[in-house]
Order: structure tokens, then sequence, then C-alpha cells
């Protein structure tokens, strides 16, 4: 197989955007890309979307031929598919665009996610996001996706792994890097009072646990490794991209304190690359609640278990902090969270990242980067290694 | 890239089954094709799933992770990937699972195709189904498939391209052969007055020009060519899958009597094998309504344009006629269309004629076979070529 490069990335400002339709984040985003990789739309073969629920959220399904159409590139007949994997939506597009290219299936492929989620009414959207559970054990016996964490915080805490605080702090380090991104969603610091003190959602989280709902999109550009030159001097190596699941109901998993679809993830891509979890200077993880950013630092290898939530609540994942970077883009938490574009931003922040073009975000001297990417409770899980030329 | 084989083949019957949950129809067609295949599933390392819309038509996203946790898979946490491209999904989620066993990303892959409709009342399925052209140009003003497909019936009619008894007969030819099917959803032959009388649905087309409304799954198991025979004697050859985009809209065409996309697919396959439409002896066409049924046969090559539906009235295109025979399986019109089961079982059609396993419907000494899948208005189109070994 052959190497493959991210040769451009795009992303739109994630926020509540109402008077920006679906089909136009999705182009946004896309032309950044390609105008970031120095290339036309001609000059594609091939794209993939990730995108979780647009059928429910705007009633459009079909978003391969949308994008393909809105694009121009239905013109020249593209090959384009749209990927589903929950809130991994967007990291198993990007998973498949790699393969795509590694292949040699395709030369030049466009990654795009999005997500149009402001749209419907607050009770609609819990009810799009509860069918990515389990229709039958979970979510039609009342279940959500915040009670869900909930019983894992209550369980983490009871246990010892992390505590009250410290489960709150991945959200204080959030909004510290937010603050610095101007496409997040929330741009400003909070204390960890905020947080403690934020409204109950579920016991013990509360509002400044939850991810927001969002609009946005993301794109990446791909190309084999050996041609990357041809469109640009700034580009990164995609050294790894795997995948794995798990159960669909929490309840048939012998620890809920630790996925592990993320664990087997993370595992076969060090093996793949060649490196440890200590190699890693930089990553953007799944943090749709607060809690499950603390799990995934210590599933990820970063930490021990009982040692993640310390580290965070110490400032050591904070820019300039002593342990790995974590979510310098704001995380899901404060850059926002467009389901099917969340995990192509994770790419495209941790691209700019090994590239250094992070601005006030900057990690200096990365030479990897990883993102994590999740949907469900952690039931498909991606783990992408970028590595800086 | 490596060569890739079909091992194994597994369909559910299609129709009203109220009786099986979605989950339960995926793991019965699942389990015919690992035994088909003779295999079980921890040897598998990949799953690909084609499915239009269980997210509302049954409440259910994340289907992929659905599928690894009830087949027992996730317990090895194996990725597993959702697809979807409207009525293309099973195609797109098929040439995937290729992708992967021929770039060596995976070895043994399970391809699930799978919908359950018939929990939901007919507006609503109208409304899902609707959700897959262009929401804002055209399910948003009203537009219909059954409209759009009359739209090009019509202009069929007026250009001298077909008859209004040549496009029915396609209805004719199909069930001929579903009643050969003990698959299928309907097993009554019927003669060309039956469907002429129907009653009306768009002008021209009545009833017996729709496809029904379907539950339904199909499955198919992929290895490596050269690791074939290792499972089983009786495999066929996956010779080309390609895939093609349109415009989501019909009203931004050229010519709404041809599918760019299908034309597109089938030279891009064609050239891949190095053969032309006269070397294939059987074929799959996705006769969602019986003009796109017409419409394939010309769009693939097998018949120029103006002479298809001449060519099915005669019945050139029935088993022991002279042509090309089509959709022996009942096609979408008999078969039934269980919207992501659909392009899976158009595939796992062909591999039971290019192995010899077909039965009463057997076509004799065919080397190749096609199947083509459509999503959309041809918005997303798959043309796949297999070839007895």
């Amino acid at each position: 197989m052959r190497d493959v490069a991210i040769i451009g990335v795009g992303c739109t400002k994630f926020g509540e955007l109402w008077n920006k339709s679906f089909r136009a984040l999705g182009i946004e985003a896309g032309m950044k890309a390609m105008e970031d990789a120095n290339l036309s739309g001609s000059e594609v073969d091939g794209i993939f979307i990730g995108n979780m629920s647009a059928g429910r959220f705007i009633n459009q399904q079909h978003i391969d031929a949308l994008i393909a159409d809105y694009s121009g590139m239905a013109t020249h007949h593209i090959p384009a598919t749209r990927v589903e994997a929950g809130g991994a939506s967007g990291g198993v597009a990007f998973r498949q665009a790699v393969m795509a290219v590694a292949s040699g299936m395709n030369d030049v492929v466009l990654v795009g996610g999005a997500e149009k989620m402001t749209d419907l009414d607050d009770a609609s959207i819990n009810s799009v996001m509860d069918a990515t559970a389990d229709a039958d054990w979970e979510a039609g016996m009342g279940v959500t996706f915040a009670s869900l964490h909930a019983m894992i915080a209550q369980r983490m805490i009871h246990d010892g792994i992390a505590t009250r605080e410290e489960i709150a702090s991945f959200a204080v380090n959030s909004h510290f890097h937010g603050a610095l991104n101007p496409n997040a969603q929330f741009r400003k610091a909070v204390p960890i009072e905020t947080v403690l003190k934020s409204g109950p959602v579920a016991t013990p989280l509360g509002m400044f646990d939850c991810a927001p709902i969002s609009d946005g999109a993301a794109s990446l550009v791909l190309c084999p490794l050996e041609d990357a030159k041809k469109y640009t001097d700034s580009y990164v190596k995609v050294s790894a991209v795997t995948q794995a699941s798990d159960t669909l109901a929490l309840a048939q998993r012998p620890d809920i304190t630790s996925y592990g679809a993320t664990v087997a993830a993370a595992e076969r891509a060090y093996k793949q690359v060649g490196i440890t979890a200590a190699d890693i200077s930089v990553a953007e993880v799944h943090d749709v609640y607060t809690v499950a950013g603390i799990m995934a630092l210590q599933d990820l290898g970063f930490y021990k278990r009982g040692e993640a939530g310390k580290a965070v609540l110490e400032g050591q994942c904070q820019l300039g902090g002593s342990g790995v970077t974590i979510n310098t883009s704001g995380g899901l938490k404060a850059r926002g969270h467009p389901i099917g574009a969340t995990g192509v931003a994770q790419v495209a922040e941790i691209v700019e990242q090994l590239r250094g073009s992070a601005d006030k975000r900057q990690v200096e001297n990365a030479k990897y980067g990883l993102a994590q990417s999740s949907g469900g409770m952690g039931s498909a899980v991606t783990v992408s290694i970028m590595e800086a030329i």
C-alpha cells in the first residue's frame, strides 16, 4: 500500500449557524481545503463524506450525491461515498479515504464531514442522537447519552478513578484552548467553579460537562505521499488509521470505565507506526462529555488508570504543560460538535499543529499527533496518527 | 492491488416480515453467508454494511456497531463501517469491502445489506424515501420518486425511445423470474395486461411498474482470490467494481432519459476488465420502476437507445431468451426492494449464477455477470462485474 499525505485542510466556524445551510457549510469547508492544497475540483477523483443524520436533522439523505453535485464534481461523475458511525462518522470517512488512496483506487481524495443540527428543536435533536445508542435496549428504555455518561462518571468517582473536580477540569482545559481558536463555538476560558456550578444535566454532570449542539463542516485533501510536493510544501504524513467496534449497549460491557474499542484501536495504531503513547506530543480526543475525555486519556495510554484526571486538573494537558497537549482546537466542548464534522476537524487540527500553522494554539516541535473519534458509547472508534514531515 | 473473490452468499426471504426485527434479519443473512463460505465469525476481520435509513425506519442509527455487536464480533473489536448512498447503499458497501480486501487492509470481509421498512405507515415511508432526492429542490416541492420516474417515462414515450407497452414489459420479465426464486416477495408470473391495467400511480406508471416496500437482508463474504480455495471450491472472482455520481436533482441533467452515472460507471468497469457489454451473459439491474430498468439496459450498453424496450417485450431478456438474461432474481420489482439489502442481493444472485447454484433460474455457461445499483435518480451508481472461475 502507498503512504498517504494530507495536503489541505478547511473548517467552517462551528456554532449555531442559522443563516447557513448544510450544503453551503459543506461547500465552504471543501473549497477552503482545496484552496489550501492549491488544487481545483477537476483534480479530485474521489469523495468521502462523514455525516451522522442529515436524514433526520434536515430531511436530506444521499449526502454523497449532494456534495458531489454542489461542489460541481458530479459533472465528471466522481465516485462519492457517505459513511456513518454515529459520532465517529468523520473519523471513519477519513479512514475510508486513506484506504482509497493507499490502495491506489484514488489519487486525490476530498474528505468532508458536516452536520446541521440546530434546525430542529431540542427534544427532536436528542431523539436523533439517542438513535446511535441501542434503540431496543437503551434509547427505547428512556436512557440518554447524558445519563449513560453520568453513570460512567458515578462509577469512576465510586471506584476512585477520578474525582468530580478532576472530571470537571477537562472542560477547563478545552475552554482554555477554545478561547484561542477563531473557529470555535465558545471562545471563553472558564474557571473550574463555572463547570462545577453549572446547571445539572445528569448527576454528577452539569451543563459545562457536555459538548454543545452545533452546525459546521470540515474538510481534508489527501494524496499519495510521493505526490504531495507537487501541490504544496506544507503537508503531513498519515502514519496509521485504525478502527475498532464494541457492543452497542453500555450494559453489555465487563467494565464501563474504559472503552475497549479505544484501547484496541490505539494498540493497533501504535503497533503499525512502531511507537508508543509517549511519542505523541499533541492529541484531539472525543470529549463529548468531560468524563469521556478523561477515559480517552487513559484508554489511549497517555496516563494510567486513575491518573488522567489528576493530570488534567494540574494543567499538564494545557498548552505549555508537561504532558501531551490535549484538544488545542477547544475539543468537542468548546470548538463545538457538529457530529459528522467532528472527526474530520480533529484531524485538521492535528495537521495544523504538525505543519506549524496553529497560530496561538501552536505546540512546539511536535513530531506525532493523534486523533480519536468515537461513536455511540465508544461502540465505533477510530485512532489516527499523523507525522510531521 | 490483490484480486478479490466472493466465497459465500446469504439472503433472507424478502417481503413484509412483521415478525422479524432488523437485527434478526441482518444476523440471519450474515450467518447464511458465513456458513456458505465454511467459516466462523472469528475469521472475519472487517464488516461493511449498506443501509439507507434505519435511523428513520426503526429509529436506530450506528448500524455498523449494531451488526458487529449482534454477530458477536464486537468482542474482538472488529472494524465495522456503514455506508449510505440511497438505493445504492448495498452496492457501495460491496465496493468498500472489495477495496478493503484488494488493498490488503482486510483479509476476510463480511458485507451486509439490510432494511426494515414495513414498521412505518405508507406516508412516512414515502417521506423517508423522498429524502434521497434533493430535499430543497425536489422533495420540498412535493415531487416524489414515482412522479420523477413518470416524467422520465413520459419523455421516453414522447421521444420514441420506448412505448408504454415496452416499458410495462419490464415488470413481466421480473415477475417471470421472481416466480422461480424461493426468496422473492412476489412469486407469480403476470401477463402484460396486469401491468397495463394496474391501478394508476403517476401517469403513465401503474402499481405494477413500481417495486414494493420490503424488509430483508443479504450478505456476502470476500477474501483474496488466492486464498479462496482454502474455504470453498465454489467461488467467483470480482473483476471490477466502479462507482459514479450525478446531480442530485433530475432537473439539473441535460437529458433525463439516460443516467450519466450508469454510463460512466459501466464504461469504467468494462475498461477495467477489458471486455464489452456483449461479453455479459447475466445481469441484475436496478428496476425500482420499470422505466428505470429499460434505461439501465441502454445505459449499460446492452441495447442501443430505443431498442431495449422492444427487446424486453419480445422476451429477449428472459431465461432462454436471445439476449443478456436480466434480473433472474425477480429484480427489485418481484424479489422485493429492502433498500440497503438490494445492492448486496444483486451481487449474491450473480454469484449464484456464475457458480451454477441458481437452480430453476440458472443461466447456462455464463462467464461474466454484472450488477447495477442505483441511488436516488441515478445520483450514485455502482457497476460490479463478476467472473466465473
